[in-house]
């Protein structure tokens, strides 16, 4: 498959969907909705959506039916970065080459954008209910949020940010961190696209190892890219650039046997898994 | 009725409840779990959940049925509360008589807590799928992402914010950031409790309209009681404080007129109303 039209096709579907469900820049509050589009667009890598529509093409449906998880799991990644950004974390002045949130529009009206966009992501959620039933978003709004809070995402966030004081690297801990603050929330969009593709139990179990197997080799591929900033949160820290390499082409090696079996409804899910690890995304 | 009797009967259901979905303070990352827990226990107020389970009895049901959304809603508020203490906010160092979330946690764990508070407030309400069925859930789910969102509570806290510098207080200036501030949370609190219960359009619209209003006519009472901080948001700055109070009353009065129809079944929701604006509880 040409991984980079497939790609490029469902971008602008998730793009225009978001844009229908963010208030617009200019209804009042006006500094808080605007607030709420600096860092949606223009679009980053979209790779959450991306992996939510093939986990829906997986299960056999067209990607369409998932757009509302799609636009849900950017929407959480999203509020993660703005809050991220802010000056008690990691205090970044810049994201994807343009000002963070908190500098563009101040700090307050960063993280009460923050807060929206995550409430935001599970009523956009719930718009699934027509075309897939409320059977299929209750389980993807349970899935979602347990994505995102304090066993996964959040948790992971914090032991990032306190990982220098908690003692040595060693690979475990890194792997704790690397699944929980990033390979959780790419795990739940592969699911919750299957889901709402009428994945059975089997499926979706699978998948949702795949998504952890695929998340974690991601991450580790950014500490890769990341060497040079030294990171406390670093396999490179642990294992040199060479064995982290090897470390996430193990993994994206295991999760591809994992759907191997899926044929041609998992091309897209292959394809994005190598682009996300080998960073030609 | 004996509210105070229905009051505490109905808040230990709540705090057992909320105690066994909050993850263990001692659960790593422990001071994000603790954090999480700082604020909800010992407990507040809990007048949101008391109004879920009053909704909930409105409909004719057991409040028991409608534990999931009385917790969800309170997770919501709390979260609401350690993000409005923020330094970078109303920047408070004590709340309820304790040290607030970033006094005692610092300040990137009291945003980190906020955030998966408001994570495991969509996660605990889908516990309800079980007892009341998936539409209810996405009914719910929907319902309180959209009070919990921007165009409600964030976008009141954010008008608040910036109350001062939005020109001279006017009594529909006032009333918009209270509507959306508290009353939004407050009438979706009614209507999930209600709709878990199984209640029909017709009460459910009828119970949102009750909810917003006595939310309204209670943050007035709250502006009449805090009348010597002049806060920039504040009725009695624009009616003065007998102003005030008569409005809180008369808003109190139009809440009463519509749910007289519905009983005994509505006795808690009338007691609780009453008790929320007079600030007897």
């Amino acid at each position: 498959m040409d991984a980079s039209a497939w790609l490029a096709q469902r971008m602008a579907l998730v793009d225009r969907y978001l844009d229908g469900r963010l208030p617009p820049a200019t209804e009042p509050p006006a500094a808080l909705h605007a607030a709420m589009r600096h860092l949606v667009f223009p679009p980053g890598k979209r790779l959450r959506p991306a992996f939510v529509l093939a986990g829906c093409e997986a299960a056999g449906a067209k990607p369409d039916l998932a757009l509302p998880a799609a636009a849900a799991v950017e929407l959480v990644h999203t509020y993660s970065l703005i809050h991220d950004d802010l000056p008690c974390m990691d205090n970044d002045a810049l994201r994807r080459g343009k000002p963070t949130v908190h500098i563009a529009y101040g700090e307050a009206t960063a993280l009460l954008a923050g807060d929206a966009l995550l409430a935001l992501a599970f009523e956009v959620l719930a718009d699934a209910e027509g075309s897939c039933g409320a059977a299929a978003v209750a389980w993807c709004t349970r899935t979602l949020a347990v994505a995102a809070g304090s066993r996964r995402l959040v948790g992971g966030q914090a032991d990032d940010l306190a990982f220098a004081a908690g003692g040595p690297a060693t690979e475990a801990r890194v792997i704790s961190v690397h699944r929980r603050k990033s390979a959780a929330l790419i795990a739940a969009s592969i699911a919750c696209g299957a889901r709402l593709g009428g994945a059975d139990r089997d499926l979706l179990a699978n998948l949702a190892a795949f998504g952890e197997e695929v998340g974690v080799a991601f991450q580790i591929a950014d500490d890769v890219l990341d060497a040079d900033r030294n990171e406390a949160c670093s396999l490179v820290s642990v294992t040199g650039l060479a064995g982290a390499r090897a470390l996430a082409e193990e993994g994206l090696a295991r999760a591809l046997r994992r759907v191997e079996g899926l044929g041609e409804k998992g091309a897209a899910l292959r394809a994005l898994a190598v682009l996300a690890v080998r960073r030609a995304i």
